[in-house]
């Protein structure tokens, strides 16, 4: 992602924490995390964050979906004695469409970006309204009109034992300087 | 805890939840849980707060701190196998006066409540600041004069292993009905 990217989506994603009330230090501000997932299209496939904690035993982090931004399908897998990472989305403000596995919805509000997606079975989470993604299960999610802020509830969040679906997805992507 | 009382705090700290643009369900409001720790004095020793998930391996909730209330002293002990409960205390909104051990504040901004209280290094949080709490720590904390409201992310929560330094106080008192 190129630099002026970067510094686009920020400044949305900031919009986004205003909007929903989050109040955020200036060095969170400084460093909100944009992930484009390789992809080079973030305006449809990415996602912005702020990771609050992230330690051996837990981790919470603040995440905005900028209109139409889905955050692509992947689980969290067990790996040895390390059981997969388990989540809690909380809608904070706007809608989230939640895509997992179980019976897939005839028609899905969200017609996905272009790439890999399994999974159909949707869940919309309105502010105060949440959800939890067992260790395994496939997931992905999206946006309306209005983007969202999504808090995250989890166990150690850890990008290596993510797997996507969609097989050219790279985690943490650098960013490009001109 | 009589019921008047409790209703009284819910709609209080219903407010509070309001000014920090936090969206709760009905159901999240009406089962708003208001400890009073067993003294029977909530005004000044009490706590609200809203558990969102609370699992074998991960915790979140957020509280809210009516203005001068005080969450008394306590510690979250490792029993056999069990470690003791790490906490991240987040200020979403207001000012948070929290006391651990390690150097005391040589004049405190808080004169805590009748009780038991030993540790007195101040920390300060305004919104967006967060402090982690280690398992074994001895930590209270309170509201300055508008107020709280605290996310608190952490391993399991389990009233079970918390350990208060006035051993009059109980957790969970029952409400009594007239």
């Amino acid at each position: 992602m190129k630099r002026e990217v970067y510094n686009e989506m920020v400044k949305k994603a900031l919009c986004y924490y205003e909007k929903a009330g989050i109040a955020l230090t200036d060095e969170e501000k400084a460093n909100i995390e944009v992930a484009d997932f390789g992809l080079d299209d973030v305006e449809n496939t990415g996602l912005e964050l702020v990771v609050y904690i992230n330690c051996d035993r837990y981790c919470a982090k603040e995440m905005v979906l900028l209109p139409h931004q889905t955050c692509p399908e992947h689980k969290h897998i067990t790996v040895g004695s390390q059981e997969g990472k388990q989540e809690t989305f909380r809608c904070r403000y706007g809608k989230v469409y939640l895509y997992t596995e179980g019976e897939a919805q005839e028609k899905p509000a969200i017609t996905p970006p272009e790439g890999a997606y399994t999974v159909f079975h949707e869940t919309v989470l309105l502010p105060g309204q949440q959800y939890t993604i067992m260790p395994g299960t496939k997931h992905w999610f999206s946006a309306g009109d209005e983007g969202a802020v999504i808090s995250e509830f989890s166990t150690h969040s850890d990008d290596a034992t993510d797997i996507f679906t969609d097989e050219r997805i790279k985690r943490l992507p650098e960013i490009e300087e001109e």
